[in-house]
Formats: C-alpha cells, sequence, structure tokens
C-alpha cells in the first residue's frame, strides 16, 4: 500500500536507501523446487552494475547478493526469499547545503511535502540505485519462467538523445556498453564524451522483448497485461512514456491496417504488441520507453531552497549521464515480474480444461 | 486479484456484460458526509453516452445510474457506494458464427484461450461499454477531489487519425462531438464520414490534464503516481501508448532543458507532466494518450475460427469508427480515480506536521 | 481495504443497508465453465430467510436473487457475477430518535465517531441483513468446491442460552429451527418463548464442520487456514469467540494427548480441526463459534445520547431474540469462502508435481 | 498473497527460516517523523528470546536485531524500515530421518504435501522462531500508538496446563518466567519441572489488553476490528481458541445483561472487549486465547513416514515445553500491529470533521 511492494501473487518487497547499509528485498510466492543460487542472480546484477564503462556512474559497488531464507539445499522451497545486497562505497560528506535545496527535475521537492523529512544520502530512497533489487528479483521470475514455458527477455537502446539507433542483430547488444543492437557505436561514444564534457545530459530509448510468451496472461478489466506493463515500465526512474506495439504510431494507422490478421500458421503481424484485450496472445511482447535526461548535472540551475528562497544548484558526485545506458537489464527484469505475476493468476484462474489445450502457433 | 476492481483505498469493483442484464460497479472507501446524488453522475455519464453523433455507435442507450447503497438522506455514509445501469438495447441474434471466429484485433482469441467459455454479445466483457460505471465511479471521486481541493479534469482529443488538431482553447471542447479543442471541425466530419463509407476505422490521440493537485500524491518506488496514471491509461480499451509530461519528446532534451526550474513562485516550466519522483508536484498533470483504430470495421479482414481453419471475418452491427471520439470523458474519469486513491493514501500515510505546511506555489 | 471485500483470489465485494432499495455482493474470481443458476443459490438463502419460524425476526423479506453478469448460458464466464437482492420489506419510520441515541451492545455508538454520519434505519450497514449476500456468495464457492473435491458444508447448534445441546445426528438439523442436531427440541421452543415474553434475548454456540477437504490448502506464516476461518467467523455479527478443533479444552490436554498420531490409514484421532501448521490435513475442519445475545431488545437500558446526556432505550421493531439460531447457514457460506479462496491460492502457489501426488487418507 | 506479510497500510513482510543464516522483517507504512533506533526494539525482542529460563528452549540466540534502512538520523523516513536478525545457534547434524518422517501434531505432512520439499531444520519455517520479527515490527507499532494515542499493551498468563491462574496484579508479570499476574509461581516450576522430567508438554491460556485505544478503529463489515484480531492471534503457532471481551461465557449471557450500558462518564462494563459492530468503543481491548501443548516431545508416538509406512517419532533437541511461556509478549506483539494498521487505515476514512470529535470518555 505504502508503494514499496511490486506484484500480486509473485511481490517483491523493496527496501533500502542508496547510502544506507544495504538493499535488497524480499520476493514471496516463488513455486517451490526451482533449483536457485546467488550465481543466477549475480549475472543479471552484473549487467546493471555501476562503474562498468567511462559512459555510467563511477560509484563502485560489486553489488553481490545474499540469499538470506526460502532456498533449502540449492531448491526453492516456496517460502519468502530474502535478498541482501550491502551498500559498500557510500560516501560521507556534509549533506546540509542538499538538506536544504530541491534540485530541478530531482524527487526533493515532492519527498519534502510528502514526507517533511529525507534522506539526502545520495538521493535515499529515490535513488535509480534501489532497481539493482528489482533485477535480482527478475532474475528469479527469468528462470522461472524459461523452464516453464521457455519465456525469453532481452532489450536494447533504440535512440540516445536524438539519435535513433537502427536496429542490425540483438547479438551486437551485449558487446557494447549502451546495449545498442549495432556492430559500430563509436559514434553514441563521442556523443557521450561531448555532452559530459559539457556538465550536460541527454534521454534514451529502450526497446524490450519477451519471447515464448504463453497465451493467456492478464486480466480481463483493469489488470490487463499491458496496463501492468505500464505500470511496471513508467514506475521505473525518469520514464516518461510507454508504448506497446505500434503505440503511438498506431494513432494513424488504419483498422485494415493495425489488427493483426490471423493464419492457420498464425498470427500474420503483430501491431498488437502481443496483447490483445489485456491478456497476452502468445506473440512476442514488444514494449518501448522513453527515459528523460539524467537530472543531476554539473551545470548550474535555478531553483529555491525550503524557505521558498532562489539559490543555484549544480550537482557534483558521481552520476549517470544518460540514466538510460542501464536501463535495458532493469527494463527485461520489470517485463519479467509482470510476465511472472500473471502466470501464477493465470493458473489460479483459468479452467483446468483450458490448461490442457495447446494454443494455435503465433508465427509472430 | 481477477483484474475487474481498480484502486487501493478508493476502490471500485466493475461488473457486467455488453448485453448482459445489466452493469455497474461497487465503490467503496468514499469518505463519509458528502452531497452525493444520482444527477452528480449521470452529467458525465451522458459525455460518454453512445448515439449523440453520427460519429460513433447508434446504439441506444440511457444509461440512466440507480445509486443502490451508501447514500443516506442525499449524504454519503462511508459505506459501499453500489451503482447500477441497466442495459436496454441489446440485440437477440445468432452469435453462432462469431463464437466460432476470432475478429483480428479483437479479444475474441485470447479469452478463449484463456477461459475456454466467452460471452460472445457485443464483445461480452471486453466492450468498450463496461467503461461506463468507469465514468460514473470518476463522477464521484471528481466531485471529492473538487470539493476537497478544487482539482478539475479535461480532456480533448489532439489528434484523429492521421489530422493533427491543434490547441485553440478548452472552451471548444463541449462544443463538438470530436472534444476537439477547435473551433472549427468540418475537417473532422469529412474524415470520419469517409472512413465510415470505406467500412474502415482510425485511432485518435487524446490529451488529459488535472489542475489544483495538492502536491504529495504518490507513492515512492512502485506505486509512483505517473506508474498508477500509465496503468489506468494502458487498461482503457484500444490504448497502446501514455506519456507523462513531455513524454517521448523528453528522450531528445538535454538535463539542462527538462528540468524545470524552481523559482519562488513556483515551477518556471512543466517537463514533467506535475510528477517528480512518481509524487505529484502541485503542477499540473499533464498525459497524453494514443488510441488504436477500431478492430471492427466492415472490410473484411482474414482470420481463423477455432478448429484452426481460415476464414474471412467482416464485423457488421452497431460500432463507433474511432473509439477515441468518446475516450475524453473516460480518460478524466480514470485519472480522477487514480488521484483520488492517491489522496486518500496519503492521508494515511503522510506525518500529521506536514499535513499542515502550506505548500509553494505551483506557477506552472 | 475500508472493508467490504472478503478473499483475496475468490472475493466478494458486499453492498447494501438494511432498509436501503437493495443488498448484493460482486463475486469475482470464480473460474469459467461451471454450471450456475439462481436456484443453486436460492437454496441457501431460504435456510438463512427470516420470518420462517416464531423464533426468529417477523421480517418479510422473500430474499429472491438475480445474477445480473458472469453466466452465459448457465455457466460461468470467469467474469464478475454480481448478485442482487431488492429490499421489500422496509418500514419508514421516524428514525429521530435512534438517530440521536447510542443503544446498549450496538454499533451506534461506534459508527456515530468513525463516520459522524449513520443510516439508523434498521442498523443501516451493521444489521445482520448484510449477511444474506454472504450467503448468496457461499453458494456459489460450496457449488465449486463440491464439484471439485466433493467438500461438504454443515453446522448445527450445539448450546442456546445456557442450555447444551447434545449431539445426536446431521439428520435432525434441517427438521426443526434451531438447525439443532437432536430429534426432540420441546425444551428450546419452551425456553425461546419465555425469553421473549422477558423482553429478552440469549446467546448461542454453533458448530461447523467441512468434509471432504483437499490437503494443503492454507499459508505458512499469516493467511493461515485457520487464522483465515477465526477472522471470517468473528467478523460474523455478534460472535465473541471462535476454537478449531480441541480449541480452549486444548490449553489442558497434554502433548502426548493432543497431537494426532498417523498410521496408514490416516490420522488416528481430530484435536487439530483438520490444520496443522495453518495448513489443512485433508481431515474434517471442525470450527466452533460462540455468539452473544441480541443487543436488541424490548427491556429498557441505560444509556446516553450523542450530546452525552443520559437516557432510556428500549428497542422495539421486528429483531431475532438469539441471533444464533439463524447463524448456522451463514456461518457454512464464510466456511466455504475461506476454503474457496485457499483451493484457488494453493492453485496458483503449489508446484505442479504436488498436484499430482495423492495424498495419505485422512481417516478421521 | 503468498501469507508473509501482515497488515494492509501498516505491511510487516517476514521472511527466514529457523536454522537459515537469518529472520527478519521488511515494515511498510511507518509514517514518518517518529524517533527508532534498535534499542527501542531489542527490549520486546529480549522479552520474547529463548534460554531465559529452565522452562523455555536452551537454544542460545541473542536476537540482536539490526535496521538496515527507513531510518536516517534516528527518525523513520516513511520508507521501509528492513530488520536483520542473524541466526546464530544453528545446529547442523543429519536431518534424513526427519525429513522423512512426520511428527504428529507438527506442519511435517502439511508443508509436505503443499510444497513437495520442506526445510526440515528445527522446523524451518513453521518454527516459532519467526515469531522474533514480528514482535520486533509489534514494537514499532507499539511506540508509535504511545506517541499518538497512549496506547498501552500488556498480556499476562492466566491459565498452565489444568492450573487456572488467579489474577492478582500486572505488576507481577515481568517478576516470574511464566508471565503470570501472580506473586509466588512456586506450583507452576513444581508443574513444569514434572512435566518436563515426564517427556510431556502442556498448554496455556493467555491474556492480551491494549489501554488507551481511540474510538473507531475497525471496519464495519469485513476487517472488522475483533476479525482482525482473531485472525492475527489464530495465527500465532498453536492457538486453538480467541475470544474478545465475554467471549464463550457470552452464549450463557442474557442481552439485558451483556449490552454494556452507557453513562455520561462513559461504557458502565467491558463485556464488548472494546468492540462493537467491529470497531473500537475506547474502552480496553480485551482478547484471551487458547494455545496447545508443544507436539515436539521426547514421549515417542504414532506416525507414519512420506511412504505411508507406520514408524515411532520422539523429538529430541532443544524445545520448549510450553510454547505458551513465552507467548505474551508475541500476542502483545500482534494485538500492536492490528490496531495500528487501523489506525492508519482510519485515517485515510473518516471524514475531518470526526477527527477532531472529542469522543465520550470510556470508563471502564
Amino acid at each position: 500500500m505504502s508503494g514499496n511492494t511490486f506484484g500480486t501473487l509473485f511481490t517483491v518487497t523493496n527496501f533500502g536507501e542508496s547510502h544506507g547499509p544495504a538493499i535488497g528485498c524480499v520476493i514471496d510466492g516463488c513455486p517451490p523446487g526451482m533449483a536457485l543460487s546467488e550465481a543466477d542472480i549475480q549475472l543479471d546484477l552484473d549487467r546493471r552494475r555501476p562503474g562498468t564503462s567511462r559512459h555510467v556512474t563511477q560509484r563502485n559497488e560489486p553489488d553481490a547478493v545474499e540469499i538470506l531464507s526460502g532456498v533449502y539445499e540449492g531448491y526453492t522451497t516456496g517460502t519468502p526469499i530474502a535478498l541482501l545486497i550491502r551498500n559498500q562505497d557510500q560516501r560521507s560528506k556534509d549533506y546540509g547545503d542538499i538538506l536544504q535545496t530541491f534540485r530541478p527535475g530531482h524527487a526533493d521537492y515532492t519527498y519534502w511535502y510528502k514526507y517533511g523529512i529525507r534522506d539526502p544520502r545520495g538521493g535515499g530512497r529515490s535513488s535509480a540505485r534501489l532497481t539493482a533489487p528489482t533485477v535480482a528479483a527478475g532474475a528469479v521470475a527469468k528462470k522461472w519462467l524459461a523452464e516453464k514455458f521457455g519465456t525469453q527477455f532481452r532489450a536494447c537502446m533504440t535512440q540516445l538523445g536524438e539519435l535513433p539507433i537502427p536496429f542490425e542483430d540483438w547479438a551486437h547488444v551485449p558487446d557494447n556498453p549502451f546495449f545498442a543492437p549495432v556492430a559500430d557505436v563509436a559514434q553514441y561514444e563521442s556523443y557521450m564524451d561531448a555532452l559530459r564534457k559539457a556538465g550536460d545530459s541527454c534521454g534514451a530509448r529502450i526497446r524490450v522483448q519477451a519471447t515464448g510468451v504463453p497465451v493467456g496472461l492478464g486480466e480481463p478489466l483493469f489488470d490487463k497485461l499491458d496496463a501492468d506493463i505500464a505500470y511496471a515500465m513508467m514506475g521505473l526512474n525518469a520514464v516518461k512514456g510507454v508504448e506497446i506495439g505500434a503505440g503511438f504510431a498506431s494513432v494513424a494507422q488504419r483498422g485494415t491496417m493495425h489488427g493483426d490478421s490471423l493464419t492457420p500458421d498464425g498470427f500474420a503481424s503483430n501491431h498488437s504488441g502481443g496483447v490483445l484485450g489485456g491478456i497476452s496472445t502468445g506473440q512476442d511482447i514488444e514494449v518501448s520507453i522513453a527515459i528523460k535526461p539524467t537530472s543531476s548535472i554539473l551545470s548550474p540551475r535555478d531553483s529555491i531552497n525550503i524557505h521558498g528562497q532562489p539559490v543555484e544548484v549544480s550537482t557534483k558526485g558521481r552520476h549517470d549521464p544518460c540514466v538510460g545506458i542501464r536501463a535495458a537489464p532493469i527494463a527485461e527484469a520489470l517485463l519479467a515480474l509482470v510476465l511472472m505475476d500473471h502466470a501464477l493468476r493465470h493458473r489460479a484462474q483459468c479452467s483446468d480444461v483450458v490448461l490442457a489445450v495447446p494454443p494455435i502457433p503465433a508465427a509472430i
């Protein structure tokens, strides 16, 4: 209710602050009997980890995860899985100024008015560091979905600031620090270097995809699969827009074009993005998100302090000049959490007969 | 859990099918002591009602609402408010063919695989008719928010098919059947007439706005205000994209430009759309949504039946050639429901001190 | 959240007031494909109905239920089932006095301080009349559990005021107005007649049982099956105590005696009441509840009005002199709702392997 | 949903196993601005701690709690408070036999059939050790309620096995290992010594009380305050019965006697136990619970193994011969958690006017 738990049947309760002793989460609802170790989780945490290139924050965090519960002799037991990540590279400094000042584009102002108190160290609870437990929980969901249905998740950057990134091949994504699906990222490297030198930041657009999705996930009226995906993605720090399938382009499409034809071999196209009436079709889930430019920038900005007086703010310290760069593994995790939750909900709700019927193949 | 209840503290449980005996909802969590009558609700229902122009479905439904509970001598009592709308213009016909066939772009296929059974009459549960109870509940939320904070809601169409609609004035919106903020809608009338003649359909883009929003609404990590708005909007039938504030345009913005400066008189701009860190800033909430073209069209489409055999489908009957046309009041209602829910959540969570602090004025 | 919805996966949202236009509920989460008609529900409603003997309230209510949604051609579709019962025998009178006065043992005082407004007509929302929709929803749950697992529910009175009622046979229960498991109820008839003449009321003790319960229902830590049963029963109007299995008698038992031995043929006894570690064992669920004497009595009582001044109150009108008499079908319904909810939760959570394993037979 | 989270607005998500690396919980919904340190929590943990007398388990656990988040410079921030307690005195041994055998009265059988896998070490998740995080969370709730309303909690033993314990004075409770409200506990010491020598166990009855409770807490229909108290108490390991106020004795009471009269000075008696219509009256909350004898006993019992074959089981190791002895602080914590949750719910729901009205004093 206080907004720190994600999901309904597969729940992830997140805790921690950017510079507190630890961050982590408690996963509840993971089915019993799945092999699980720290290594299964660490892989995705490492993909999200800071300090892996000059284009992201230089904070040094190993993000080593410890499983505190819910696993016995290497297998999940159906009880809560608590994951703990100790913060290592906190910096103690005088936060007096920051405590009194609202940084433009930041949550300082809203936290202050909501709570009357806030932890200013590195953004406290509003820091993107809190996506690490989400990624860890997402790794558990991914494993279960892969074993059960063969579902796979991937994400890539499709635009960096004003530069569109053409899609060449998913295979390039792991080979560059931008999660870009292209062989040559030289222009993006230069772009980021110039931006950093200018003390400025930029946005990004990320495409997220799930393949091997079972048909029938999602609720009919309010907890539609696409609604829950939009909720998950828009809740990610700095996201300002979400599209499913054809997205905003569908406004200018005609009905004769948009509605995906069905053939005995499956769907003939995928403008729906894999969701019809809020329920998965078995096609690939296709999502696109817009990430705003980082608010923590060196360039001075006009603002006010808690007394309403004008001040000038420039944010020093270690920050990502484009938070979108590390967003790909987080967006994958969020999509996995949504699908995992709906997979469990579907088991509770559907008729026994339906479970046994093989769906028509979804070609596209 | 089964996706028919919206909200957490202010909940709306929706029931009914397009051609069943009745549709309606139960509102739980409405604070006691607010004056409420059917007339307060009917106004918005009439704005959404079918048959009000030649550009929408010709189904004849008065959509008269009856309050069954929760109101005593004209005032809410804090107990559930049940709202009932009897369906009037159901058409009995042979649905045999439709029951066996999946219409492209429709929920037929997904309902079939989820439930193994479906009510085919007019789309059954997946019909946009089920937005009527949402609009009714939204009217209750709007009234409470208006009385408590002065919050106001409005929405308009900003694009019809491939035609962008320039913003002239909110005052024009009630004067035309498109909810368009322009004085002259002749070109949109011709566009729709041609489309209908062609047996085709088109999409639309809708802008939704809330003014007079209190600061501090929204949860910090998962139930962010913008996340819940995205969930609400993407859950609306036919929506494929949601933007808050600058939306997808923020990708190409620089941090020096995007982050809204603060001055002693309030924010200097509103790229955030009224939400920072998932919490309302007190600025206007600005949302934009993409609505896909109606899937029910006269033009024949390729599809399959439940046995996987190829068939040709064309959808007769009464349908909106652009479901976006009637979406404005629905989108307002959804935004009101989200804000109402968070207003109650905020009362439960914030410190007593905070409640007494007047926020800095939000100029923009 | 506002306390009008029961359950988590199989939810029942209750609405209405004792003398308002209607009462009813929306059931969400009922699996698709089950045959369901009004007749299936009416049977249990009739068992709870007022006016069926001189020992209960003489209010004349047919309690005829209408299914508004969720059923298509006689089968559930997996969408919400809305049930409507119109109130028929409301009495309009001047409630001015009652509105100003707190009746001892009633919810008048607490509603007044919680809401600042209350519907005084027949107890408004706090009337036991609101158990009718619960009974209706319970009938749906009973039907599903019976078809799926062969689960059966029954309840009987085991004490009336200070008179213990010996257990003779379940077969006697439907044959007398007390739901007493004895052949001869003459002494209970006289007891009630004397009580009514005295303008007083008495309590009752009810035993509730479920047989044919699948093993494995219930959550391990907080939503234990027995915890949810206690919640359901203590939430029933006038209930002041709940026991599972040996109940309070277990305090004086030794461990060597209480813990039910297991044999290859099943459990050798049932002190647990069918629940171990919060999870069903497959034995009969055994519950006992204490119901306090009705608070609405003719005998004058000392009280105060809303201004804190002393007044004398005696409650005229139609009332049950022992609310426990009609409690049996309601308690059955509540137990059925708890088991139904946990049956669906179990489907979502357990491993696939477990579902296939036949449990050891539970002899007792 | 999987039963490891307690509460709705003030939630406690519990994790851990008896012999795993750690146990703990995440508290979400604690209002900001309350002073909080480990010392505030440790006090109650120490009252529940094992090894403090010869009458309880000799497991050596300091139960030292670490606050991982949600507190900044000594004050709560409104974000999740994660509490960690490392297990110290795990014993590694061969659990092969126990894994194959169902101990009578234990959760072994039900966990096996629910999950198909279980952590056998010290009862795993079903161990009463998991009440430690509940006690820790309860301490946070107690502190907030005490500061806000002056609410206080206390509990004492009122029966040990077949020995009733007369009530002398609350002052004696902290002075003996039984939480007994009497000066001289010699007979209870002898009773327990004899029981331990016999390799047997016994039950207990505990009285729990809250004073200084605000009027108006609780929901009207399903989440009644007494229903939630019953849920909380029955969910405590080994509890088989719950009473509110007069409890089972109310069955034999007449209405003229049971219903508490009101006077200008408050209520004249407290048969209701502080709850009317599911909502707190402002009187003391009075609860009584029955705790069954410990199932882990040295005396051999008949049982079966997972293959359904007969075996004889006797449970060695460190166990409480009467789990009721340490139940008092746990029951207090559970009552505090229920009241805390409803206090926050009440803030969200009641009218503003009501909040300002001083209730009539509740004399008893």
